[in-house]
């Protein structure tokens, strides 16, 4: 038995300075487990930064190569957690072991990537204009630029959703460390024990590897988040959760004397709009597997489809008839804990209070375990951007939604807020009737799917998990695939230096061998 | 005599319904000009923020080849403005008409560039992973990615000391355009007329190029930003301008219902560390060069260089007497408005009063022209971060810091803000002494120059005219160069797009013949 300690880690170091212990619990039976957890003080949060901040100037001095080595140690370490790693993420997040196999190999699998990334060089973002000593009337210096990190250290504040892809050793610590940004990491109260594991795998990987002490750091507790985001060490914030908690760290983060990006994906209905030639050549196929996606994981995914939207026809009707008798017989299953049962049952009673939306299957929410629901909305209310319909219930359900017309479905989507996902369910015919959507949703979305179902996030260069506010704080950015990196990086330009001075990425000679724009021209050669 | 007429466009309509009446002022003189120039109502910066968003649709659907020809129409119209055109921006400037016709043809320069990266197609940072249908334990669908607007309208608040190149047609203005984005540009109280005709330029040339009515809009008057800022259909601000100014509109965009990103060019001191063996081989060049950018363009420029810092030694004793020598030799000049020369009183002020200041050159203040000056700073000010040695003085005038030693070099560096730009005048010997410079600058500023002067500052694709905090308020952008651009952009996703549904840039053939990531490698070929 692998022991968990339920200390910080606070430069390469285990600190336990506080009194205030918390427990992790049991997902699936609402027991603590006996394990002690210390939650940071307000000195171990500061140390935390501090080392983070120690350990900068080191750790962004390293090569790229060298970085790549680091997070394929980690990957490895990750690989090497046993079967009593994964039933312990079982236990902390009720989730079975094959979803949690899968989920750790998609978290090595993220790291490697990065490497590939590193290695690769394109993140430079190479360019280089060469000296016009003879235009007039003013000759042009040499300039050549390149991306690298320059913001210090990072704060990464951890999902309750995706207890290893998006937490600890997740993809805004992946792109962090990558970009050369030292992370403290604060642990979700979710799943704690997991996080130790991993951090425990982080260090390890760390030290095998001579990284600096500081280059992870990990502190427990409620609140601390808020004093880490405030602590003038800390130079980014990468986030997953709530709107409610993604919006105060961000209004914390622009009040600091020195404000700092907040990357925070936050809240998304990812609309799926099913057309009407794909209702008449496959409704049984596109409900069951509708169905399957609103309740994949037991709808506690980021790109969950909140909403379902058609238009007015018999075939649209005898469909959600298919899907309320579909989602009528899912089995209530175990939330990831007992907040998100609660917020789920707030959530629903949100919809059944509201005088325009329908109840249309599901049986009554009770007991420790979520319910499938399915709901019917007036599609005024979208047209008219009620709050209800806009705001996500994290959980197995999801609303349809029955537009007039083609007009409406237009209005309908305008009314929308920024979302992660948007997909079209649908056949040629469809698409060329209703070709206006693609240009609609492009200023709505993140990604756009056809014929898919937006649970799911591929991890890998073109992904794009992000969005307009409010599914994040910065639609210029993704959480998820290579592009992350680009959060926590920034241009630097340097004048007529001197070829040996120059980083290795903007020499003459390009010893990387990597891609970089010359005089307007991308080129892999040496000058 | 083109008349100007002092009305405001909205929608490509003049309007004038407001009874606030201001006057534009002759910068030498300090005399009202005839022309009445009417404030943007309330009424009218709703609705110039509305036809920016009427227009938004239309304009982002536009190809790049057609947003291309109508930057390069913008681009034509501004060198074909007469000699009228120029006298009259001297007189609201007092600058020399050399200086305005450079900077006339860098504004219209500026806009053939971006045209260029929009035929270029590397803005579209397009991406393609193929699907991997049979990719155990689940398939990988097609994912491609490109960048594009998907902003809306961005309200450029224009600087008063660059009036063509950072004003209405600048940089802010083209990154804007280029990307997708409607504009509406509050103009500066300190250029009106030069304003109107410029914008005058810009719809002549969006009628000719057939662009959207309200693809650019203008406002006249004090206090209107703020409301453009506020308004919900503002997706980006661009700023020029004071860390005071700057702040507050971050602030006021940080705390929209729907935060907006404000890409504010703030305050930079531009220190320049002139090191031994320089001064041992050319103390007389480096001081003559150095002072004559102290005073171009009477120092009001983003990019002056407000600090000097150099070791203890003889050298560095007689080139500061140098130094002062030549600037108390430095005739007064007149300063772009009485505004910015009040301000400049007051930052001298602030110098003289404190304690840890000596003053070593320049005649008192006194009269409407600003007296180039020199002072000399205790080097524990830079060290403890004192506030007075951090904040720009606007005008021409810097501070020499005499470090004692290397290690308080380093420690002084450390002590700074984020800065626009760092200069390093040195010796190949120097570098080899201080190679630690690089790496410590490069955490504080945008664009490291070695043997130059910051003043100055190319449009080409390398160059970063950006910094961490408070230089700016978003270190990953730059407001000068074509990388201005990606401030504007964001990544969208298309997931199992059927090719015939793909923009362009995405599709199969690669019709644009674009440079693209495909499954990992740069190609300009198709699939």
């Amino acid at each position: 038995m692998t022991q968990v300690f339920g200390h910080n880690y606070i430069g390469g170091q285990r600190s336990a300075a506080g009194t205030v212990i918390l427990h992790s619990i049991d997902a699936s039976t609402g027991e603590a487990l006996p394990q002690a957890f210390y939650q940071a003080t307000a000195q171990e949060v500061e140390a935390a930064a501090k080392a983070a901040a120690a350990a900068y100037p080191a750790y962004r001095a390293l090569s790229a190569q060298r970085r790549a080595q680091f997070l394929e140690a980690v990957a490895d370490e990750l690989d090497a957690l046993d079967d009593e790693f994964i039933a312990l993420v079982c236990r902390e997040t009720a989730l079975p072991p094959a979803r949690i196999q899968g989920e750790r190999k998609r978290t090595s699998g993220q790291m490697r990537l990065f490497a590939e990334v590193l290695r690769r060089g394109d993140f430079y973002g190479a360019r280089i204009d060469r000296a016009l000593p003879e235009r007039q009337p003013l000759p042009r210096p040499d300039l050549r630029q390149y991306h690298r990190s320059a913001w210090g250290p990072v704060a990464v504040i951890g999902a309750s959703n995706v207890s290893l892809a998006f937490s600890t050793a997740g993809g805004d610590t992946a792109a962090a460390l990558a970009a050369g940004c030292p992370v403290v990491f604060k642990a979700h109260s979710g799943h704690m024990a997991t996080a130790e594991r991993v951090a425990d795998a982080i260090i390890r990987a760390a030290e095998a590897s001579g990284m600096p002490a500081g280059v992870f750091n990990m502190i427990f507790g409620a609140g601390v988040g808020e004093a880490l985001v405030k602590h003038p060490a800390i130079q980014a914030v990468g986030f997953t959760g709530s709107l409610k908690g993604g919006r105060a760290l961000c209004d914390m983060a622009a009040a600091r004397p020195q404000p700092i990006p907040v990357f925070a994906e936050m809240s998304s209905i990812n609309p799926v709009i099913v057309l009407p030639q794909a209702l008449q050549a496959r409704a049984e196929t596109v409900a069951r597997d509708l169905t399957a996606s609103v309740v994949q994981g037991c709808g506690q995914f980021c790109t969950n489809p909140g909403l379902v939207i058609g238009i007015r026809s018999p075939q649209f009707a005898a469909f959600t008839e298919q899907v309320a008798r579909l989602i009528g017989d899912q089995p209530a299953q175990t939330m990831l804990n007992a907040g998100t049962l609660s917020s789920y049952g707030k959530g629903l009673q949100k919809l059944l209070a509201h005088p325009g939306i329908e109840h249309l299957a599901g049986d009554p929410q009770a007991g420790n375990q979520a319910r499938p629901q399915l709901f019917k909305a007036q599609a005024s209310l979208l047209v008219d951007g009620d709050e209800v319909l806009q705001e996500e219930v994290f959980g197995p359900t999801t609303v349809f939604v029955e537009v007039a017309d083609q007009a409406q479905l237009v209005a309908a989507l305008n009314g929308l807020r920024g979302q992660l996902t948007a997909t079209l369910i649908g056949e040629p015919a469809d698409f060329a009737q209703f070709g206006e959507l693609t240009g609609l949703l492009e200023q709505k979305v993140g990604r756009i799917l056809i014929n898919g179902y937006p649970t799911g996030v591929e991890v890998c260069d073109a992904m794009v998990h992000g969005g307009p506010f409010p599914a994040t704080s910065d639609a210029r950015g993704t959480s998820v695939g290579t592009l992350a990196i680009e959060r926590f990086l920034r241009p630097v330009c340097f004048q007529n230096y001197p070829d040996n001075l120059l980083p290795d990425a903007l020499k003459n000679a390009n010893p990387l061998r990597i891609q970089r724009l010359v005089d307007g021209r991308p080129s892999r050669d040496g000058l």
